[in-house]
């Protein structure tokens, strides 16, 4: 089985067998296919696409490519949750310790932030102490002990996704439903996970911009969760405006924290509460998801959801006392505020420019190699639907440098459209359809 | 301009500006586009095509990667002549000195045969003494001297080209009309040149295995000439089944020395008159095709274009003799005939299998650093038609090693498929359809 030949039935919309697929795939890291045949082959597949199989092939190929954390002895349900990125989503923060307490297992590793976008490892990075590197043997024991632990991905998992992710970014071959499919999934499917939620982000601020796309991946990752045992669902939600007010690493631990003492943004708690029902569902703890959000609300109520996050914090070397004291969090940058140059509805705010706006202040990485500033970012005092006068403040930007605020003022102006009348989803009656679809194929 | 942007935007079948084109490919021979870059873009081209105006973009970008040899400084008609390969196709030996002895000046620039398919280059190097690599001032010479030269590409001609032909062989992206017609055009379009006939060979022997695509193949590569001022014109031929009856080195030279002596065979004789005439009508030296095809006749009959061959082999370093004595070609082979095991009336004779069959005898490469053997090769005879009793010999293999003689044996049987009756297209008043198809798209 020639490389080549590889490459052409690809090209010619054929589809690959798991041999053909694993040979290939198999001989690139050893060497004996080169980087120039594999973007080839990746460019096909972008423009060709895969079968499922194919795709569950790809994905166990990449699974096998690395070592697999073996969960199976730890007891109770064991689901994860990964989401395809926005900007302002601090929703794993609030989630992970919240589920956690209600008897879900919940082994999380998450990735780092680029360009528009965030990551879960550098808003938890912003904890001082937080160690978010940690042997099999620490993730497993504070696993044990509490339920949750969240650490960032392992160089030994999947690293044929590393190699493969490495070449899309700079072939333009990254926005293809089945290799951003077989990508997670391929970090996501440990040994002994039980099942996995999915939050699709969908609108302007996310990865996938339309609602077909969206909805293509979800359910394409949930019969590739499911075709593994792992039981998996998906929900696709809105991501055109930022989740929740803050943006930036600190800030958002200190809205998780807001949020898990019950003080959250209503959009932040709607999308945690639903896929934290779903977990709860997965798990087999509660039949139904409206059951599931009366029993998480109970727990942020008593305060069990807040004392899990601060023992997470405490087992990964954190500093637990920002909970009380937020100001222990980074905080030593500039305040400047924005005031609006228009009166009127907020008719839509562009998510993307608003995390590129962010990522300017020095929230977040332009390239891989960035260095990110963990207390920049910005706190929105508007959103969609506030009706704004001119001079008002629009929000606060937090950075170390006033000509980094000069140059992402002007990006975050024209990030927002106004209109004489409130927009038509925040109209009486017309509610923002937040969380988009559901998508369960739980299979028992 | 980056890489991933010019990449993303073919891959989304938008057309590239010359600006953009030239950055890509310019920055890739800089070094700062990678090969993994550049094959994704090829992949992409491969699937989503290119416009006329693009191909012209691409064929000069190409061409002035290089240096260009000028030929403006030579009196009289300029005008080259390409073929896209097969099996047995010695035209072009046939035809530069018969066309030069009529007054055309021919610059013929060829390559070296890979796979199944010769090259002019591997048939002139079997001549003894036969110079092919000559610096510009020696061609040049030559060409004033009497109108015809041969030489094989030079690495100072579009080296671009040399870098994606290179790529594109290992990642299945050579079969692409755009890519195809652009690298052809970049390596024949010299300074001063009038005018350029193609032969596109179709069938299943040829590059282009069905009709449209060497239809469209044809029709883009005359409208890449005529946009740069080169009166262009191509005739697409049949190549089911070998040209001639010799398919190897010096084997085809012998060939090509008896059809200059007008004794060559019926369907070689047809392509090169056929194109030769094509030629003086480009040259402005016969206004039709039927008095240009006289003219040749005429040419051969008085012994003009075997004195001309006669001259360009001196000229070159090559021994002369050859054409009265060809036993001073190599002919130090074993001969094996090779008998039939049926009986019938030949229906087909697969041109490709017999192409490969030579190979392994030692007429061709598998790879482009394979050593060939310039006295290997196949002599027919019998063709397609002809009636062939059980036991008798269908051809006569040359080749140095009896083991290969045996591997190619089973090959070229199978190459031949027999029946009880003439095929449709060689029975009374059914003509085979040599030349499928000529088209003039002369700019005057």
């Amino acid at each position: 089985m020639r490389a080549y030949d590889i490459i052409k039935k690809k090209r010619d919309g054929q589809d690959l067998s798991k041999d053909e697929l694993s040979a290939f795939l198999g001989n690139y890291l050893k060497g004996e296919v080169s980087d120039y045949q594999v973007s080839a082959f990746l460019m096909a597949v972008f423009l060709k696409g895969m079968t499922t199989e194919e795709m569950v092939n790809m994905t166990e190929i990449m699974l096998e490519s690395g070592s697999r954390i073996d969960l199976s002895d730890i007891p109770g349900p064991k689901i994860d949750k990964h989401s395809t990125g926005g900007v302002g989503d601090k929703v794993s923060l609030v989630l992970v310790p919240l589920v956690a307490s209600a008897g879900v297992v919940v082994p999380m590793m998450s990735g780092r932030g680029l360009g528009h976008t965030g990551g879960t490892v550098d808003k938890l990075e912003s904890i001082p102490g937080f160690r978010t590197t940690l042997s099999v043997k620490e993730f497993k024991d504070i696993l044990s002990k509490i339920g949750c632990a969240m650490i960032g991905q392992s160089e030994e998992i999947a690293p044929l996704d590393r190699r493969l992710y490495a070449l899309r970014d700079v072939t333009a071959t990254v926005e293809s439903i089945p290799l951003i499919a077989s990508s997670i999934m391929s970090k996501k499917l440990s040994k002994g996970i039980d099942g996995l939620v999915l939050d699709v982000k969908v609108g302007r601020g996310a990865f996938m911009k339309d609602l077909e796309g969206a909805r293509r991946l979800a359910k394409t990752m949930t019969e590739i969760g499911n075709s593994f045992g792992v039981k998996t669902a998906a929900l696709l939600t809105d991501m055109n405006e930022p989740l929740g007010m803050a943006i930036g690493n600190s800030l958002e631990v200190r809205e998780a924290i807001d949020a898990l003492k019950g003080k959250g943004p209503q959009d932040l708690m709607e999308v945690t509460l639903h896929l934290g029902a779903l977990m709860l569902k997965l798990g087999g703890i509660e039949e139904s998801l409206e059951a599931g959000k009366g029993r998480l609300i109970r727990l942020i109520e008593d305060g069990s959801a807040l004392e899990r996050f601060i023992k997470m914090i405490e087992l990964h070397g954190g500093n637990p006392k920002i909970v009380e004291r937020p100001t222990l969090l980074p905080y030593s940058c500039l305040s400047i505020d924005i005031t609006s140059q228009e009166s009127g509805y907020i008719q839509s705010m562009d998510a993307e420019a608003v995390g590129v706006a962010s990522m300017i202040l020095g929230a977040g990485r332009e390239r891989m190699d960035s260095i990110i500033d963990p207390a920049a970012g910005i706190i929105l005092k508007k959103k969609v639907g506030d009706f704004v006068e001119r001079g008002e403040i629009l929000c606060s930007f937090c950075t170390a440098d006033d000509a980094l605020g000069e140059k992402a003022r002007e990006i975050f102006l024209n990030a927002i459209k106004f209109g004489e009348r409130p927009p038509a989803n925040r109209r009486f009656l017309e509610k923002r359809r937040l969380i988009i679809d559901t998508i369960e194929e739980v299979k028992n």
